[in-house]
C-alpha cells in the first residue's frame, strides 16, 4: 500500500461573478444553479447528485471532508456552497469553495493521466455551457494566483512508513521542494502518529502544460515509492525480528481491541500495511485496510451510527476492525 | 483461574544420618539409594522414575524447578541429590535437599485434603522401610526448626489480578500474616509484572494436626479467591470498557506477537485469564492458559528445543501462543 489515492483538481471561475470571497448569497445561489444546470444536462446526469451546505447536511459533508472528497475550507463560513458528487465517489465538483468551480477526479492507480482526462472532459463540458474566466497570458484566472495558469493541482496520498521510521522524511521534503512539489501529512504536518500517510502535490500551476505537470508528479511519486520500498527492505533486513514483531502485534491489537481511537487505528493500519508489503502478514489485502481506514473516520462512523459521539465511535471503530480484518 | 495449583510437602529425615548440610557425598549417595529402594519396591514403582543432579540433567532439573516441582535450593551445591517423580508430575520426592526426604504432592482442585492423603500414604510406606527421625515432644525432626512438628508445608498458587490492580495486596499480606499464613509472588516478591500470581502457604508446622492446617489453608484460600472474585466484578462494573479493552488487547498481543519474553507472557496470560473470568473472552479455557504458562517457561523451552537461548526462546514462546491459544 504505497499509493492510496491520487487526485487531479481543476480550478475554474465564471466571468461576471466576483470570486466567492466577495460574493453575495444571491450570486452564490446563482452560480450553484448554473453549474448544476450545466452538469445535470450533460452525460454525467445519471451518475451524479448535488449536496448543498445546509445545516442538515453538515455531518455528511464532514464525512466527505475527512475522506478528502471536499476540502476543510468548504465547511467554513455561511456562503451557499454545494458539491456535485458521482455515485462512485471518483468525481467531486465543489461549487463556491475558494473558486466558483473546482473539478476533482480521484484515482487509485499509480498514474494520474486517466484522472486528468476525465477532469479535462468535465472542464470541456462546462466550458461549452458557462463563460469560464480565461486570460491569454495568465491562463485560467483563479482566486489565489498560485492556482492561475492551468488552474490545476494534482496530488497523491502515499504511505511511507519506512521513510518515516528511518527519519528520512525531512530529506524527502527538501527533495520534493527542489522539484516544485510539496509533501504534507494528510491530517496535519508530517505527523508520525497518524500512520505515515502523506500527500505529494505540485506547488505551481503555471508555466507547464497539464500533461507535463502530471508526468512530473507521476515520476516523482514513483521515485518516492520506489525509495520507500528500498528502505522497507533495508529496515527489514537489519531488524527482521523487531519489525516482524511490531507488524504482527499491530495486527493483533487492531483486530482484538475493544476500543480504538482514530489516531491509533491509523498507526496500527500503517504497521499492518507495512507487514503486508514485507510478506510478514498474509491472508489480508491492502484494499481491506484502506477500506477500514476510510470507513472508520470519525464523521463517517457518526453518520452511519446515529451521530455517535467520540467514545462510542472508538468502540464502533474497533468492532469494524474485528469484523472486517480477519485473515482468510 | 483463581486457583492454579496446590501443594502439600512433608519433610522427613532418616535417623543415624546427619542433615544434608553436614553430610558426606558417600552418606548422601546412601540416602538416595535407601529412599529409591523403598519407593521402587512399593506400589509406586511403575509410575515413578528417579533423576539425579548430574551435570547432564541440569537443564531438565532447571525446568522442574521453574515448574515448582523441585525447589531452587535443590539445584545449588554439589551434594548428590535426586528427585523421584511420578509420570503425571503430581508426586515429587526430593532427596537431600534441606532434609533427607521431602514428599511433595500436587493438586489442581480447591482443597488439599486428597493431596495430603496421598502424601500421608507415601510417608507411611517410607516409614515402614526407613527409620524416620521422630521425637515424642517435637514431632518430626527437620533441618530447619520451623518445619519441625508435622513437617508439613501446604500451599496454593493463586491468581489474584483484581486484588493486584486495585493495590489491595498489602492488606492481603497483613490479613494472611494474622492467620499464620504467608503470601508471596511466585517468582520473587509480589511482582506485578509477573502477572499477579501468588503463593499462599502455612508458616508454622507445629501445634496443630496436618488436617487442621490444611482445613485452615483451604478456608483461607477460599476466602481470598472469593474476595478476588468480588473485586473483579466491582472493577469490571466501574471500568467496563477499559477492562474489556485491556483483556481483549492482551489476547490480541499474546496470540499475534512474534516474540514474547516470559515476563510479558505472564502478564498477558494474567489479563486474558481475567477476561475469561469476566466473560469478556470466550472460546478458550483456563486450562489452555495454565498449560501455556508452564510449557513456555524458559528452561522448559530450552529443554524442548536444543538448549535454545533467550532470544530464540522468546520467538518459540510466541509461536507456542499463536499455535495453542486460538479460540475454538
Amino acid at each position: 500500500m504505497n499509493y492510496l489515492t491520487g487526485r487531479v483538481r481543476l480550478a475554474r471561475n465564471i466571468t461576471s461573478y466576483p470570486f466567492p470571497a466577495k460574493m453575495t448569497r444571491e450570486q452564490a445561489e446563482e452560480v450553484i444553479d448554473k453549474v448544476w444546470d450545466a452538469v445535470s444536462s450533460s452525460s454525467l446526469k445519471d451518475s451524479v447528485s448535488i449536496i448543498k451546505n445546509t445545516e442538515e447536511n453538515r455531518l455528511k459533508l464532514t464525512s466527505l471532508s475527512e475522506k478528502h472528497l471536499i476540502s476543510p475550507d468548504f465547511l467554513r463560513g455561511n456562503l451557499p456552497r454545494a458539491v456535485i458528487l458521482s455515485s462512485d465517489n471518483t468525481i467531486s465538483i465543489m461549487i463556491n469553495e475558494e473558486d466558483h468551480i473546482r473539478i476533482q477526479v480521484f484515482s487509485d492507480t499509480n498514474t494520474l493521466s486517466a484522472a486528468y482526462e476525465t477532469a479535462d472532459r468535465i472542464d470541456t463540458l462546462l466550458s461549452e455551457k458557462l463563460p469560464i474566466a480565461y486570460h491569454e497570458t495568465f491562463g485560467f484566472l483563479t482566486a489565489c494566483p498560485t492556482n492561475a495558469g492551468t488552474g490545476m493541482r494534482a496530488s497523491y496520498m502515499l504511505h511511507l512508513p519506512a521513510l518515516t521510521m528511518s527519519n528520512s522524511i525531512n530529506s524527502v521534503l527538501s527533495w520534493a521542494s527542489k522539484l516544485g512539489l510539496a509533501v504534507r501529512g494528510i491530517y496535519g504536518e508530517g505527523s508520525k502518529a497518524k500512520g505515515a500517510f502523506y500527500q505529494l502535490s505540485n506547488q505551481i500551476a503555471l508555466g507547464a502544460t497539464e500533461k507535463d505537470i502530471i508526468a512530473r508528479l507521476d515520476a516523482a511519486a514513483k521515485e518516492l515509492t520506489d525509495k520507500e520500498t528500498l528502505v522497507q527492505n533495508a529496515l527489514y533486513e537489519n531488524n527482521t525480528a523487531k519489525l516482524t514483531d511490531k507488524c504482527m502485534r499491530a495486527y493483533g491489537i487492531l483486530t482484538n481491541a475493544y476500543t480504538l481511537s482514530s489516531e491509533e487505528a491509523f498507526s496500527l493500519i500503517s504497521d499492518v500495511a507495512l507487514g503486508i508489503n514485507l510478506g510478514i502478514i498474509t491472508g489480508i489485502e491492502h484494499k481491506n485496510l484502506t477500506d477500514a481506514l476510510f470507513n472508520t473516520l470519525p464523521a463517517s462512523l457518526s453518520l452511519a451510527n446515529n451521530n455517535a459521539e467520540s467514545a462510542e465511535r472508538d468502540i464502533l471503530r474497533a468492532e469494524y476492525m474485528r469484523t472486517n480484518l480477519e485473515k482468510h
